[in-house]
C-alpha cells in the first residue's frame, strides 16, 4: 500500500499514468475516460447490473434535463442541491421559457412519472435503477473519480406500500453492497449518518465508506430511506386492498465512479494499480521470452495458450510488442493486470508455465494443469480483499475519550445530541460518519457531555 | 406491414403500448425509456460494440459539456449546429465565465484532445467511439426514437495518416453497417449525400437510409469523410516517417436510437411490433396451457423447458401470470417476442412442443429435438429481413422523367449541378438522398436540364 503522506500525489499521477483518464479537458472537474479506465468502469457497471437483475430491479433511462418547477417540489432537496446545479437557460437563439437543470440526481425527474405508473398495490414494490451521467457544480477541490463535476452515477429508486417494506429494501441494498464490494475486493463500513449529514430530503441515510491509504475515508455508496418525504409532494399514491389511497414509501441507493477511485487507491503500490480480476480489462497477459532460434516455437506456444485462456472465459492479451520483457512487465504492473504468464524456452522444455501474480506471488504450473489459473486468480482476489480488510480493521479503534484517539477511524460513546456530535467534530477535526451498522450497544458516557451514551459515533477524516 | 396512411398514428401509439417509452415527460422531445425499450436499445448497443471491437475501435467517454470557444473552432460546423444547441450559462448562483454547450455531436470535444494524443505516425490510425447522450434543439415535430431532443448516440471518430487510409475507413464503416443491419433485419440503402446536404464540416457524407411503411425514408446512420477540415483548425498533426509534420485525415460514423425506430416501424403489424431475435429482450416466451388436474405436471414441464432454453443461451421467459393463454398471446405479440412456445396436455402426451413464430408460422417439434428452435429463430430473422428487402426493392424505380415517378424512392439521371438537384426537389416534393453507392454508370440525360447525366440521383420523401 502507498504511504499516507505520499498518497494524494501518487493517486493524482497514477490515474493518468495507468491510462485510466486524461485530465486535460478544459472544463474543471470533467475528465476524459480513456479506453482502459472506461472498460474498468463498464465492468463495474456489469457487476452492478447483475446484482440488480438478480434482485428484480428494472433498468430505465430518464431524461437528463429537469424542469425547474419539478426540481422545486421538495423543499429540503432543493436546499441541499441548489448551489450545485448547472442551468440550461438558452437553446439556439432562444431564451427558454422555463429553465432546465442538469440532473444532480434524479428524484425529481422520476417521481412525477412514478405517480403515473403506480395505481394500485399490485404495482408495488416498484424497483428501478439507471446508470447515467449526473452533474454537480462542486466547490471543493476536484479529484479524478473521487470529486468530479460530471459523475458516472448509479441510482436505484424504489416505491413500497409501507415503511416496513421500504426498510426491507434498505436491508437488501446493504446485502447487495456486501456481495458487490466483496467481488471488487474493497472492504467497507456502514454507518447511519447523523441527521445533520443525511441526504437532502431523506428520512435517514446509510453511508458506505472505505478507508483510503491517506487515512481518510471515502463514501462509495449510500442508501436512503425517504419514508413519504417525496411521495407526498410528488403525489405517488396507490389504492390499497381496502380501496383507500396511500402515499408510497420510497428508498434510493446510489453509487458512482468513486468505486474505481477506491480500487485504484486501496490496492495500489509503488509499481502502479492492482486490479481485482472481476473488473480487470485484461486478467491474464502473456509475455513471450524470446531467444534466438526458438522464437517461432515460443510464439506458437503463446498463441496456443491465449486460445486456451479465452476458451476458459478469461480476458487474455498476448503482448507481441517489440519491447523487452522487462519493459512489458513494467507496463502491465502499472496497469494492474492480475496475472502475468511468461513463456520461455526453459519453461517449454520443462512443460510448465510461469505465472506471476500482480501482488508478488510467483509459481510454476504444469502445462496440463493450466485450468488451475482460475483458482490462482480467485486466491489473488481474496488476498487483495484480506489485506485491505486487515488495514481497515487495524485503523478502527473504540476510545472513551477524545484525547485517546490515535487511529484514522474512531468510535466514541455519544449521547446522540447534535450539539455533542458537532463538538466532537470540532475538537477532533474529524467528521461524523454516523452510528455503526449493524448497531452495537454502547454503555459508556458521551465523550463530550458525560451523559449516558446512546450509541457509538464513528468518526474519521473524509474526502 | 402497416398501411402507409395509418402508419404514423400506429407508430406513435405502439411505442407506448409495447412499453418501449413513456412520452409524458414534461420536456418536449425528451422521452422516458421504459425497461423493455431500454433493454432493446442496450442489445443494439451490444451488437455495435461487438462490431467495433472486432474492427479495433477503442471505446472512450468524453465530457458532455463543451466550452463555447472549442465549439467555434470549425466554421461550417458551428453554422450547421448553432441553432440546435442547448446552452448552460449558470451554475449554482453564478453566471459562468464561459458558456458551455451540451454536445450535439462530439467533434469539438474530442479533437482538441486528439491533438495531444497523436504525436507520430505510430499513433495512427486512431480509432475510437463512444455511446453517449447528445442534445439537439430540434425545431421540427418530435417523434419517439426518430426525432428527439436527447439522443442516444453512437459516434466513431478516427484519425488517419492520409486521405486513402481515411477512405479505407469509410469502406470499413459501410461493411460494419452491412453486417449490423443484417443482424437487425433492416435492409438499407447507401447514398452519397449531395454537397448541399452533407454534414456540417464534412468533405463528403454517406447517408444510410431505410424505407418506412409510410413511404418516407429514415436516415439511420451516416459516415463522413472530413479530410483535413477539422484537423487543421484543431491542429491534429503527426510526425511522418520522414520527420515532417502532417495534418491527419479524419472520419466519423454516427448512429442512434433511430435504429430502434426503424425496427419498430418496418416489421410492425396490426398486432404490434415484431423483433429480430438479435435484440429481443425475450426471445422465447413459454405459455402453459393449463387444464384441471394436470396443472402441476404442465408447470413442471414448462420449467424444465425454460431451464433448457436458458442453457442454450436463449433469453427465455415463462409467463406464470394469472391470465388466459389468449390474453398472454396478445401481450407478447404486441411486444414482438419472436417465438412463443405453448405447453398443454395434448403436447405432453405426444411428446412435442408447439412453437408459434411472431410472423405467423406455427409448428410442432418433437421434444427431443428442442435444440431446433435456434434454427427456427434464424429462419424467422431471415424472413423478417427478406420481407423488408422485398418491400424496399419494389419501392425503388429508375425513371428518365420526373413525370414518371410512381414509387416512394426514385433514381433520376442528374447532371450533378446543385441547381438541377434543387429543382428536382422542388418539382417532386422529394428530398435528394444522393448518389447511390456503390455508384453505377448513368447514361441518360439530366431530368431537368437535359444535359449529359453524370450519375443517378436518388430521391424520396424523408423523415
Amino acid at each position: 500500500m502507498i504511504d499516507a503522506e505520499k498518497f494524494d500525489e501518487w493517486y493524482n499521477e497514477i490515474v493518468e499514468k495507468a491510462d485510466l483518464c486524461d485530465k486535460r479537458y478544459p472544463v474543471k472537474g470533467m475528465n476524459i475516460w480513456r479506453p482502459y479506465g472506461w472498460r474498468m468502469m463498464r465492468n463495474v457497471d456489469a457487476l452492478i447490473r447483475e446484482e440488480m437483475e438478480k434482485t428484480g430491479h428494472d433498468e430505465v433511462y430518464f431524461p437528463l434535463l429537469i424542469p425547474e418547477s419539478y426540481f422545486k417540489k421538495e423543499e429540503d432537496h432543493i436546499k441541499g442541491f441548489s448551489q450545485q446545479v448547472y442551468w440550461v437557460t438558452r437553446a439556439g437563439d432562444n431564451e427558454l421559457e422555463e429553465r432546465l437543470l442538469l440532473r444532480p440526481t434524479s428524484e425529481t425527474a422520476l417521481y412525477s412519472i412514478f405517480s403515473l405508473w403506480i395505481r394500485s398495490h399490485a404495482d408495488l414494490p416498484l424497483k428501478t435503477f439507471q446508470i447515467v451521467n449526473t452533474f454537480r457544480y462542486e466547490t471543493k477541490m476536484t479529484k479524478a473519480f473521487i470529486r468530479v463535476r460530471e459523475i458516472h452515477f448509479f441510482e436505484a429508486h424504489t416505491c413500497h406500500a409501507d415503511f416496513e417494506d421500504a426498510e426491507k429494501q434498505v436491508r437488501e441494498d446493504l446485502e447487495i453492497a456486501e456481495r458487490l464490494f466483496k467481488k471488487l475486493a474493497i472492504p467497507f463500513m456502514i454507518s447511519k449518518r447523523p441527521d445533520w449529514d443525511k441526504f437532502a430530503g431523506a428520512f435517514y441515510s446509510m453511508g458506505l465508506d472505505v478507508l483510503m491509504p491517506s487515512g481518510k475515508t471515502l463514501q462509495i455508496g449510500s442508501v436512503h430511506q425517504y419514508k413519504q418525504n417525496f411521495s407526498i409532494p410528488f403525489e405517488i399514491k396507490y389504492e390499497g386492498v381496502d380501496g383507500k389511497h396511500y402515499y408510497c414509501h420510497q428508498t434510493t441507493y446510489g453509487m458512482s465512479e468513486r468505486i474505481l477511485g477506491a480500487i485504484v487507491g486501496i490496492h495500489g503500490d509503488e509499481k502502479g494499480i492492482k486490479l481485482p480480476s472481476s473488473i480487470a480489462p485484461i486478467q491474464v497477459v502473456i509475455i513471450p521470452i524470446l531467444f534466438k532460434g526458438v522464437e517461432e516455437k515460443i510464439m506458437e506456444k503463446c498463441r496456443e495458450l491465449e486460445e486456451k485462456f479465452r476458451s476458459m472465459g478469461l480476458r487474455c492479451h498476448l503482448d507481441e510488442r517489440d519491447k523487452t520483457p522487462g519493459n512489458k512487465f513494467y507496463d502491465w504492473e502499472l496497469k494492474g493486470v492480475p496475472m502475468r504468464v511468461e513463456i520461455g524456452p526453459r519453461d517449454m522444455e520443462k512443460g510448465v508455465i510461469t505465472i506471476a501474480m500482480r501482488d508478488g506471488l510467483k509459481k510454476s504450473i504444469p502445462e496440463h494443469e493450466v485450468s488451475k489459473v482460475i483458482r490462482e486468480l480467485e486466491q489473488y482476489d481474496a488476498r487483495l480483499y484480506e489485506n485491505a480488510e486487515k488495514y481497515l480493521q487495524e485503523s478502527i479503534k473504540r476510545v472513551e475519550k477524545l484525547e485517546d484517539i490515535n487511529t484514522p477511524i474512531v468510535e466514541v460513546p455519544w449521547c446522540g445530541s447534535e450539539e455533542c456530535g458537532l463538538a466532537m467534530e470540532e475538537k477532533t477535526e474529524m467528521k461524523s460518519l454516523g452510528v455503526p451498522y449493524p448497531e452495537e450497544e454502547c454503555q459508556g458516557k458521551c465523550a463530550v457531555c458525560g451523559k449516558e451514551a446512546k450509541s457509538w459515533l464513528r468518526m474519521a477524516r473524509t474526502y
